[in-house]
C-alpha cells in the first residue's frame, strides 16, 4: 500500500503521521507532500522522510492520499490524484457537498465510504464531534439542536497558534485570525455569508444533514477562543417527547467513539486540557433543559485528532480492512 | 453624602472608584473598607484614601455603602450597616432572592430600587447583560432563551487573574478556579447543584425572572474562558410569531444601555478587547435561528463595569437623584 500525505508539515498532517504510527499502519511507501515545506524532513516510525513537492505526477502508483492542505490545493490536486488511480481522503471543504463525494464519519455512516468515485470528504472538525453525539440520539427524534461551538486556535493552523503565542508574550505578530485573540473571544470563524452566518456555522448546520442523512434542525454560533487542545460545544437539544437523562447517558456511553465524563461532585468533565491527545468524543454536563423534553450537554474533542487526522485515518482503515 | 465601599481593593471595588470619578460623584466623606487590604491606600479624585477595617461601627453616619466583598462579608456586615441607617447596594448573591430585597438593573426595573428596606441587590454579572437585552424583547413574548455564557477570569477575582497570568508564564501558581485555565475552557462556574446545573447557571435562570418580573424560560451553560475584558454570551431566542431581524435591531438600538455593533462585512462585532472599559451592553451577530420565529445573537459587556461596578453606581445615582 502506497500512501501520500498532502500538507504533511501542517498541524493536521503531523497529527496524521502520529495516528498512523499509533495504529501501526505502515505503508509500503510513504510520500510526504507539501509546498512551502519541501525539503523539510519529518520522522515516521523512526525513519526520516523528506517532504516532496505536491505535483500531479507524484501520485502515479499512489493508492491512497490524505489531503490536509486546504481547499485550493485540494481543488487543484485531488482530481489529478484520482485520475492516476489514487483514492483521496480530503480534509478541506472543497468537495463536501458534491453529490458524488461521500462525507464520512466512521462511527456514523461507514458504509458511505465505499460509495466514492475517487474522493471521500472528511467533515469539518466541529461537525464531526457534533454528529458523533447526535447520531445515537436520532432514535429520540430530536426536533432542534442549538450549538455554541468554542474552537481552538489550532483549528486555524500553525500561524494562528503562533499569533496567540506571540500576542501573549507581548511580541509583534502577524494577525492571521480576524482580530487579536489573546484574552479575547472572536465570534467569527471563516467568512460571513449573506444570511449573517459564517461559513463555519453553515458547515456545521449543513454537513450534519448530509452525514446524518436526515433534515435535522441545527443552528450554530462559532467562536474562536484562545485555547489549545480541543473544540468544545455547548449544545441544547429538544425532543418531541420526555426523555430521561439516564437514557441519554446510556445511549451515549454505549456508542462507538464516545466517552461520557460527567461527575459534577468531583468537578470531573471534559475540557481541552484533559481530552487533548485522545481520539474519542467526550460528553459532559448532561442535564435537562427547560423541562424533560430538552437537554443540555457539553461536548469536547481533540480537533486535530477526531476532528481531522483520526477521522481521516479511520476512513483509510475502513477502506484497507474491506480489501 | 457619606459613602462606604466595602471590598475597595478588589477588582470590582477599584472599578467602582473609577466609575464614581468618571461620573463626578464626589461624596462628602468616602470610606474605603476591607479586611486583608487594611492600611493600603487607593487614589480617588487625586486624593489618597487609606483602607480601614470593615467593622460594624464604621457604618455610623454612612448614608450609602456599595458592598463588593463576597457573600459572607455581606451576610455579616450589611445588616449591621442597615441597622445604623445606611442603605446598602450589595454585589454578592447573599440577598438577591429575599422577597424584601429589590434586585435592580436601572435600565430594566429602576422603580424597584425605591422599594428597599435597607438593602438593594446588584444582580450577577452574567444576568445583568442578559436582562438588559431581553427586556426590550419582552414585547415579542419570547418563549425560550438558550444562553451559553463565556466568562472572563476577572469574574472570579484578582487571584484568578493571577492564576491565568502565572500559568501562561509557566510559573507555579495557586489554582483558584476549579482547574487550570490557560488555553483551557472550564464548563463550571461556582458550585454544582443537585440538578446538574451550577449555581452561576441557577443565578442567570432565576435572577432573570425576578428582574424581568415574568416567568421567562431561560436555560444556561456557563463556561470560564481564559479571557479578560468582558463576559460574552451566545443567545438563542424563540418567539411565538415570526419576527424580522430589523425589528430586533431597532428594539435593541433604541434601548437605554445597549449598543448594537453588527457589521459582518467589516468583521465588526463586540468582543472582550473592544468592549473592555465601556459601560454599555453590546449586541452583535443578530440573525434568524431555525426560521423567522427564532433569532441568534451575541452579547458582550465589561463584567467589572456593567456587570458589577457600573450597575451598582447607577443604582446609587437613582437614589441620589430622587432626593
Amino acid at each position: 500500500m502506497n500512501l501520500a500525505i498532502v500538507g504533511a508539515s501542517g498541524l493536521v498532517g503531523r497529527t496524521v503521521l502520529k495516528v498512523l504510527e499509533e495504529r501501526g499502519i505502515s505503508p509500503d511507501k510513504l510520500l510526504l507532500l507539501g509546498k512551502s515545506s519541501v525539503g523539510e524532513k519529518l520522522q515516521f516510525m523512526g525513519v526520516e522522510v523528506e517532504i516532496q513537492r505536491a505535483d500531479p505526477n507524484v501520485f502515479d502508483g499512489v493508492d491512497y492520499a490524505i489531503f490536509s492542505a486546504g481547499k485550493s490545493a485540494a481543488l487543484q490536486l485531488a482530481p489529478e490524484a484520482v485520475k492516476r488511480g489514487c483514492i483521496v481522503i480530503d480534509n478541506s471543504s472543497a468537495f463536501r457537498f458534491h453529490d458524488s463525494v461521500p462525507l464520512v464519519v466512521p462511527e456514523v455512516n461507514p458504509h458511505r465510504a465505499f460509495e466514492h468515485q475517487g474522493i471521500i470528504a472528511n467533515p469539518n472538525c466541529a461537525t464531526i464531534q457534533l454528529v458523533v453525539v447526535l447520531n445515537p440520539l436520532l432514535k429520540l427524534d430530536p426536533l432542534k439542536v442549538v450549538v455554541t461551538s468554542l474552537q481552538s486556535v489550532t483549528g486555524a493552523g500553525q500561524r494562528a497558534v503562533q499569533q496567540l503565542r506571540l500576542e501573549l508574550n507581548g511580541e509583534p505578530c502577524e494577525v492571521i485570525l480576524p482580530h487579536n485573540i489573546a484574552y479575547n473571544l472572536i465570534p467569527q470563524i471563516d467568512s460571513f455569508l449573506d444570511d449573517g452566518y459564517t461559513f463555519e456555522e453553515f458547515k456545521i448546520i449543513n454537513e450534519s444533514k448530509k452525514i446524518l442523512e436526515c433534515e435535522i434542525h441545527v443552528t450554530a454560533t462559532c467562536v474562536r477562543t484562545p485555547t489549545i487542545g480541543a473544540h468544545c460545544q455547548s449544545v441544547y437539544i429538544e425532543f418531541p417527547n420526555p426523555v430521561d437523562t439516564q437514557t441519554i447517558l446510556e445511549l451515549l456511553s454505549s456508542s462507538d467513539g464516545i466517552e461520557v465524563v460527567d461527575n459534577p461532585a468531583s468537578q470531573d468533565y471534559a475540557m481541552p486540557i484533559n481530552v487533548n491527545g485522545k481520539d474519542s468524543v467526550f460528553v459532559s454536563r448532561i442535564r435537562h433543559g427547560f423541562d424533560t423534553k430538552s437537554i443540555n450537554l457539553w461536548i469536547a474533542a481533540d480537533n486535530l485528532r477526531k476532528g481531522a487526522a483520526t477521522n481521516a485515518v479511520q476512513i483509510l482503515q475502513l477502506l484497507l480492512n474491506s480489501k
